[in-house]
Parts: C-alpha cells; structure tokens; sequence
C-alpha cells in the first residue's frame, strides 16, 4: 500500500470509522470469520446472540409506531433506545458491512437532549420523538463525511454546507444515528465501493443486497434500525427493498424534499430528478416518517419542497387493481410468477376487482430512454470522479456492468427526444389509469428476487415509475420455495445484464415481494391501497 | 396576389371568419376608416354607439360573479348573454382586429343546452354556468382551426385531435364563443401574424396591445368578454394584462392544465414549460375561474395536472410586503416609478409593512438565462415553419426583434448550465422570501406601461418568474399622467430591444400596473394577498 494512494486513504478512513464502535461490542474473529460474500448463511438471527434481554426486546417486539408511542409516554427513554439500535446496528455491519459513518455519540447527544425535553415539557419534542434512523451515506450530518465511497471525498465532512434534511428531520424528534452503505456512483444494483466495500444480503450472504441504499435494506432488515432513508433515481430505494424483504417507498419527485445531500454527478443534473423516500420494517413506518415529514412546517420552508400539503384520502373498496401482463422480453423468474399469482387470488378472494392490463408502455423501452437520460452529463462526473482518484471501478461499474443498450445522448435534439418519450410514456400510464377506471396497478419490482451479487445490471421494472415520475412502493410478500422450478426462456438481447433463474439453489429463501403504483402526485392513495392490499395478503 | 400563394390563404382565411358576423353587426366604412394603428385614439367607449341597451347593461353592468349569480337565478338566460357578449366583441375586432375565430354559433348552441338545462334541472350546470369565455387562438374547438397565425395551418381543424381544455371549461358550465389574436411564434411581445393582422390596443391604438395573448388583453379591456385564458411562457398574460389594463395571472405551472392546444415548435419542448391562465375585468374573476378548474372532478383526471387541490389560506394581516429595489440596468419608466411608490404609500398608510430587497436574482441576468432556454430548440422550429410557407418575418421577429443577448445553447453542456442557472435562481428566491419572512412581492411587470407598436422586445420583469415557476399575477394600477416628465436614463446594451420613456406623449393615458408574485406553488396565497392589497389601492 503505497503512501498516499487511494489503498492507504480507504484504510484509514475504515479504521476510523470502526473506532467509533465500542470495543464491548465488537465480534469476535471467530465469528466474523465465518461470514463472507461467499457463504450462502442468513445472519438474521446473529444479533440474538450478543444483545441483553432489554436490547431485544427494545430492537424487536415494537413496530416503529408502537415504539414511538412508547418513547412519547416516556415507557422507554430516548437514550435507552437508540443504544439499543446502535448496538444491533454494530452486529449487523460487521457481518454485512451495511453500515459506513458510525455516529453513535450523535445520536446519543440527540437522544439526551430529547429525554430532557420530555422531562422539561411533559410532552414529545415531535412526531418522530426518539426514533432512530439510519440515513444513506449521502445524507449530509455535521461533523461527518459523506464520502459515498469515493475516497476523494474523504474528509469533506469541513466543507459540507448543506444540511436541510437531517435539519428536517431532527426538527421531528429523529435520532440520526448510522449511516448506510452504497455503490459507487450510487448507479448500480450492488452496493460496494473502494472504501468500504459490499454490503451483503442478511437472508442469504451470496445475494446482493441491492443499491443504490443497499445498506439500508440490509440494516432495516436485521432490526438495526427500523426506519431509514434512502434516495431512489431508477429504483434505489426499492431495489433494496425487495432484495432484503423490508418496504420502500419512492413518493412522487419532491414531495419529500431533496435536499441536503452530497451527489456523485454534477451540481444540476438535466436528466431525470431521484426522489427521497423511506425504508421500513413495516407499511405503517413508511406512512408515518412520510406524513409527518410532509405535514411538517419545516418541509414547507425548503424551496425544493413540492409544497403539496398531505392529503387524506378515502379509498372505496373493492379495489381496481390493475395487473401488468408481463412483456415477453423482460422474462418474470418462476418464483415471482408464483408470488404474484398468488397475490391475486388473495385479493380477489377479499372481493377486489384485479383487471389484467395488456397494452401499456413497454419497461423494456422504458428503460432504454432513462438509461439515456441517466448518460446525460456530458462529463460523466460520477466515472470520472472515481478514475481521477486513481481507483478501479467496482464489477458492477465495469465493461458489462454499462452495458446499456443506448449510448449518451449527444445532441440537444436526442436529449429533447428522450424527454419526450418520457413525456409520452406519462400520458400513456394516464390513460391506462384512466381508461381502466384504476385505484393502483399491482406487478413485480424486479424480475424476481435478490439475484447473485454483481448479476443484475438493468432495472426496468423500477425505472418505468421513475421515468414518469409515478409512485412506487415495494411491499415483501413471500419467498423463493424449492418448489419453483427452473423454466426454459429467450434471453434475448439480456444475457449479459438481467439476472435469470438457471439455478434455484442460488435463490433459494430469498424474500419475494410485489410492487404498487398509483398516479403522479398520489402518494396518499399509494399508501391507502397498499394497506387494503397488505390486508388482503395477510387474510 | 398569385394564386395558391400564402396571401391568398391568408385573405380567403379572413374573408371566411368574417362571414361569421352577421351582416347587421358589421361597423360602416366611415366608422372603421377612422381607426389605425397610427390613430392615437381610444375605442373604449364605440361599443355604446352600436349595442342596443339590454345588450350594454348585460356587457358593463356586472362583474363576473355577479353575471354568473344573475344566470344561475335565470335573471339573464345564457342565450342573451352570449349574444350581448358575442355583438360586443364584434365590435371590438372591427377596430383592434383583437379576435381570430368567430365561434358564435358555436357558444349559442351550448348557451341553448345550458339554458335546457337549468330549465329541467332547476339548478346551474357548473360552477361557470352559462359564462361567455374568449380564448387565445391556439386553444384548439371543435370545428374551428387553430392557425396561430401560420397559413400553413390553415384547415388544420380535420386534423386536431386534443380537445382537453375546452372540454374541461365546458364542463364547467362556461360558453366559449371566440378565439383571439396572437403574434406569429407566440413569443413575441406584439400580436400581429400574416393571417389576422396586428390587434390594436383599445386605450390608444398606437399602443401594443402585448402579446403573445393580446387579443384576449384588447378583447377584455373593451369588454367583449369578461373572463378569457391565454398561455404564458415569459410573460405572454401578463404582458397583455398591463398593456391593455386588466387583470392577467401566470399560475404555477400545470395548476391549470396545459392541454388542448396547438403549439407552434415542436411536440415537446426542454426550454421552460408555458402555463395556462386567466385574464379577465376583475380579480374575483381571475380567481373564481382558477378555482372552478382547480377543484373540478375533470381538471384531477388530466395527466398534466398537477393534481394538487384547491387549498383555502388564511393570509395574516398586515402583510410583509417584499419591495424590488429596481436594478440599474433595467430602468423603469417615471410614470411606473410613481405608480409603484403611490401603491406602496397606500399599503403603508393600511398598515402593510414594505420590505425594500436590495439583494435578489438579477432579472437582467435571468432574461439571459431564459432566453438561452427559449431557443433550446435545435430546428427552430417556430420559425422555419413560417419559412417554409414562404411567409414573411412579422416586424417584431425581424433581426432587432430577435436580439437576444444569447445564443441558443449549442451542447448538452450548455443546456445543463442554463437550467442549473435556472435552479440557482429559485433557491436564490425562495431565500429572499424566508428570510425577510415575506407573504408576497410587488414590483413593476414591465418597465413602464404599454410601449409603441414594436418598441419592446424583452421582458425580464414577468419572465424572470417563468424562469423559477412562481405564480405570478398583474393588475392594472393608475396610469401615465402629463405630470410624469422624461428623465435620463443610461441605456446600456438594451438600445435596440427595450422600450424606453423618451417621447411622454406617445404613453399618455395608457394605464399603470403592479405585479404580485409568491412562492412556487403558492398560487391561493398569491391571489388572498392580491385581494388584500387591491383592498389598500382603492382605499
């Protein structure tokens, strides 16, 4: 390791980074040990192995509302809480590397001084009054880096200046505490970088854990935290939803504002907008951390803020629910096809209308425009970034890994062609919606579940909603069974970068899922089908 | 004039719209010859020459809600009103040339049905029951062309097939009955095509009426309709409102839907998005209308609306009112300086606190940065398109009326910077209203009132807010008094294409105005603090 080189820099900053673990809570080598990429374990039942009976109790028996409601009577304190969550949230990073900036002693700062709030007051400081939250890495905190696993940016925690969100959400009573691991240029489906590596999927080590906020699926799914945020451009947030089996949400472009972050790309990017959304435990936790943000008298104050106060809504059941027919070229893996099958026979038996939509705008073509969307820097700051650093790009950044169907555009005139086929792809889901008398369209977020690491390369299933800014909640529903068998399919042009089902083993017990979409600007009536849906999947 | 030539179309064209007046309502030779566009005359009062007294009391006598009451009691029936409205405004086009498509048949076979209705049912079709509505040429009608002014779109009525802004007002109970006069491109600030001619403004005729929706500015000022809707991209409501001396609002972009109408670049445009809006005689009209689309049923089943409700806003009196200190590239005329300083006493001597804002977002600055956005267009199409038809450049898009200070941007790259400059300027905005804790700002809508015929070319003052998507709102304020005398002035690099106030008599008498503006969004709040401060004006 040559002094000054990328190698040295990365090293040093992860010695840091994991000093601020208390040694008490560090793993023993011969624990670690026997996890890697390459061990095909779950590490969900890890945690019950070195926290106290009040630790899991704290960590496991309360949904995010029960634990809120906990913390606002004073039953638990705010410091006894996010110590907790530290804790777990210390086991779970050293088996999948989930976590990057450690800032226990932050949250602990901000748990005391809620704790005296409430003693003072005799009420909660906000609607989130001691709920930890995790934050992926390019949430900006002060006194932290956000490095986003570049390690030029190591060490720009002094000339960060815009701290909006966290200020966001500090001002609801959140107790920030850890931040999240990511890919580097936070473009892939594989979050891992040269400074703190990959995280892996607690169900099942081999399996990617998603991206771009790859550690907030694998964290939220090991209840080392319960609700955290993430930021989602063509599937971001859920991707890692689905790898992980946890919720996600990615709302409509800035309703939840997008703000206070550090970005690979350049300042303005002219291309498609990410949103910012949650990750959760459950479907209630997305709702509440995404109302109380909206309703906030903070979010209203940030410019960027789409200033679309929260809405209630009432949705009339029986649902309309439509159903996409898949398109022969974007192959659904057995067990999904099963998953979604299943899905809506509950549905149906709950008296839901499902309308099986045939003619829609194609996600394979979908993707095809977004991905020349995403190329429309012309200085691929996010590469070059990485390159001028001297560091080697990550697998899934490499040859294959671009492969992308579609060059950058060059021109004015291919760029106005890009935006208008989003344009249109927009009017075409309004009129599917509208044709159909639809409450929300029901399909799969992927193509089936968490594939092998650095396996899948392509999202089209997550990127159609961005593309037309519609949005899209991931709700887990469930898994890969020994019964789905391996079916012969066309790969068509996709061989090299869409994951497909050649070995169930492999997949073998991982979460399943389904994706729920409804209108641009709807993310109330998002949330209210999704609780009948939920419901129906349950009965 | 050869055969098949773009004169004989154009000449066939008007000889066909005409034929839509009926004979009796046709002015004399002797009556016509006397007004030009070099008569420095006013027209407002040759409607009461010609209309029989019915006729003037149903045109001058009410407002708009206060018709809209008298129709919904069966005071008036929607057939009288419309042929009072319909006279009135052929009248009008006779002496400005403010009207394109005469649809008068068309608005009394839905005035019939309307009156059918109220008849059967015992109560008003909609929330614009039987309101006689004027539109800008390019909202496209069923059976009617939307020529914009292009020969070459001559009988493009067989071809159109988006009807969902006239279907959304129709749906509301409102009547349109005649469509108004545009300038070729619509991007410039005189109305004046090869097709209709140059509407005149009904103040003094060698006034520009503005543009691009002066006819609905002429039109609305001589009564010929109380409440119209026009688009505006940099300023083409607004421009119009101080011009002719009504009232013009530039909501945020897709409250009210931008659709249904014909555009003469391409599909899909990546500069700046134009938004649709009000003009009418009064405030409560410009807001009763807004309102009726905005909670319509219809108006939440378009995809380009914003879907983002009607929201009632208590605004706190007095208000902290934000004062644009002027900049000194872009000086403003004596008579708007007085104007403005008159309008600031009355709200102080109401108690309304006057912020003066030395520090904001250049307007010079950003009329580069727009008018960089405006040309994003590779083909020019606006342009090229009356080329083609082998049609001459009207005087304002002839090489001083396109000086622009900027180029049309040439790479991706320089498309970004001027979007990123774009999104500079609204943080920029949004700081100055939260930090000087403002509830609106007031500022001049143009550099003084309506210039000669081609003398002004741009217009920072009302598209810096196209630029940063705020609402946006003129109403008509005093006017140019012989009191107001010639000042000096630097004019810097705007010689060629900014009018300035050198000969006083050339404004006399034109009317004054003021602009309101608020946040992104904020387009009730916007209309709550206009009516509080028309309240202190008339006070």
């Amino acid at each position: 390791m040559t002094k000054g080189s990328w190698q040295e820099k990365a090293a040093k900053k992860r010695q840091e980074v994991r000093s601020e673990i208390p040694p008490s809570w560090l793993l023993p080598q011969d624990e670690t040990s026997k996890f890697s990429e390459t061990t095909p374990v779950s590490v969900l039942d890890l945690p019950r192995k070195y926290l106290d009976e009040k630790e899991l109790h704290i960590t496991e028996d309360y949904s995010p509302k029960q634990l809120l409601q906990k913390l606002a009577d004073g039953g638990f304190t705010a410091v006894e809480v996010v110590e907790a969550f530290s804790h777990r949230s210390a086991i779970a990073t050293q088996v999948t590397n989930c976590c990057t900036e450690i800032m226990f002693s932050y949250g602990l700062e901000r748990a005391k001084f809620l704790d005296g709030y409430l003693v003072k007051h005799g009420k909660p400081f906000g609607p989130l009054h001691g709920l930890p939250i995790s934050l992926k890495d390019s949430t900006n905190v002060p006194g932290y880096d956000s490095t986003i696993g570049y390690t030029g940016f190591i060490g720009n925690a002094s000339s960060i200046k815009d701290y909006q969100f966290v200020d966001l959400i500090l001002s609801l009573g959140a107790v920030p505490f850890v931040k999240t691991n990511i890919p580097h240029t936070l473009m892939t489906l594989d979050s891992e970088n040269n400074i703190f590596g990959r995280t892996l999927n607690p169900n099942k080590l081999t399996l990617t854990a998603g991206g771009s906020s790859g550690g907030e699926g694998s964290l939220i799914k090991q209840r080392g935290s319960l609700v955290g945020f993430g930021t989602d451009i063509g599937g971001s947030i859920r991707i890692p939803a689905y790898c992980n089996g946890v919720y996600g949400l990615r709302s409509t472009v800035n309703r939840i504002p997008n703000v206070g972050g550090t970005d690979p790309s350049r300042d303005y990017f002219v291309g498609v907008d990410f949103t910012t959304g949650p990750l959760a435990v459950d479907l209630e936790g997305i709702e509440l951390v995404t109302k109380a943000i909206i309703e906030s008298e903070a979010c209203s104050k940030i410019s960027m803020a789409r200033a679309v106060p929260w809405r209630p809504v009432e949705v009339s059941r029986p649902l309309r629910i439509g159903s996409l027919v898949p398109e022969s070229r974007l192959p659904i893996h057995p067990p999904l096809k099963r998953i979604l099958k299943e899905a809506e026979q509950k549905l149906r038996a709950q008296g839901h209308e499902i309308v099986p939509i045939e003619k829609y705008p194609s996600a394979y073509d979908s993707w095809k425009t977004i991905m020349g969307l995403f190329l429309a820097d012309p200085e691929s700051t996010a590469i070059s970034t990485i390159l001028d650093a001297g560091e080697p790009l990550i697998n899934s950044l490499t040859d294959t890994g671009v492969k992308a169907f579609r060059g950058a555009p060059e021109s004015i005139a291919e760029l106005i062609e890009l935006k208008a086929e989003a344009y249109r792809a927009a009017e075409d889901w309004h009129g599917v919606f509208d044709d159909n008398n639809l409450d929300c369209i029901i399909g799969p977020g992927a193509p089936g579940a968490a594939p092998p690491h650095d396996s899948c390369i392509i999202a089209p299933f997550t990127a159609q909603w961005n593309l037309v800014d519609f949005p899209a909640l991931v709700i887990p529903y469930g898994k890969v069974e020994d019964t789905d068998e391996v079916e012969p399919v066309d790969k068509g042009d996709l061989a090299d970068c869409f994951a497909f089902y050649e070995d169930k083993n492999a997949y073998l017990g991982a979460p399943g899922h389904i994706q729920i979409v409804t209108k641009h600007l709807h993310d109330e009536k998002l949330l209210s089908c999704a609780k009948i849906i939920e419901q129906a999947l349950v009965s």
